[in-house]
């Protein structure tokens, strides 16, 4: 066992060490770098992930994470907000966001169904995305998950779940992504991208 | 650019990716970890951080880092003062307490002679060592730097240091590690294994 020639060095070793993918080799070395720093800039750091956990807050409307109780994409009123985007994460967002292709809302569901992680719909934000639709004012679901078993099985379930409504869902579209080889692609893919093809068009 | 969706949450992300090896994508799942923790366990994470730098000192004898004036080695009345190790770094101190081979005190020097990295004497602890030495009742020196041509250079130059004073100097031995295989052992090493060879003893 190692032992720490200081208590607070050691604490803060094993704090590093909790974090996903950091060993306590790799907790060593981030905390003799932060020895190493300007005492402002390490109070600064500490603050941050402080303030982060106690003042970051999840919108009230599509779960995102937000500096206010609504979030900034849900207060545009520049935004589409009849039209709802589902998504499994706040990465998932960013993601789309950066895209640049989609002026719409959000509704971050928290994840998928997955029976074998024991994931049901009651842990996800399914609920409030229902209310969000029979509210009205919605003319669009899109359907964002991911293009696995367990996206496939939520997007189902979201289906059947607003089926009553007469919202238009849709799914993001699936076939072969910028740059792959064909040759390469798997079955599933190529055939669907053969299947759903679009008219052709000079813009894209 | 990404955008981020919190200005609190960016800023976390950025202060993470302030750490070496540690990328903007790392940083962003590792803010996204904390913010699924404890809110406890987050505070008690960013204080270990700031209490860190504010409140660990480095040894008025040895420069070690402790959580008080003097480091526990230093004060241990139990230890053989009279020996001094040098090494470069707090890791190394750790890494030969780890061995419990070793029972006297140490000096940390905080790097070796660099003139490539521009590190000269000056920058190191080498003063204070000598003073230790002055300061008399010290019996030996055992300087414990990295077998490299930056660690020869150091120990050349606080042999030249402290020559004139009465202290024995021995460096740490140099010879095949355990579980090395000779055919692979680089020829230095090798060479100066066998000109260095010490006397079977059945009990290493």
């Amino acid at each position: 066992m190692q032992r720490y020639p200081s208590q607070l060095f050691e604490r803060a070793v094993e704090e590093f060490a909790k974090l996903p993918g950091v060993g306590s080799k790799t907790a060593m070395r981030l905390v003799l770098h932060l020895l190493r720093q300007d005492r402002k800039a390490v109070e600064t750091f500490g603050q941050s992930i402080i303030r982060l956990r106690q003042e970051v807050k999840f919108c009230n409307i599509c779960h995102n994470i937000s500096d206010t109780d609504t979030c900034e994409i849900c207060r545009n009123a520049r935004r589409d907000h009849s039209c709802i985007c589902v998504v499994e994460n706040i990465q998932d967002v960013m993601a789309i966001e950066n895209t640049q292709q989609y002026r719409g809302g959000y509704h971050v569901l928290g994840g998928v169904i997955s029976p074998m992680d024991g994931i049901g719909p009651s842990d996800l934000q399914v609920e409030s995305l229902v209310e969000r639709v029979k509210a009205g004012d919605i003319t669009e679901v899109i359907l964002a998950l991911s293009p696995t078993m367990e996206g496939d099985t939520t997007n189902f379930y979201l289906y059947r779940k607003l089926a009553d409504s007469e919202v238009k869902i849709s799914v993001i579209a699936r076939g072969v992504a910028q740059n792959d080889e064909l040759q390469y692609t798997d079955e599933v893919t190529l055939g669907r991208s053969i299947v759903n093809r679009t008219p052709f068009n000079v813009n894209i």
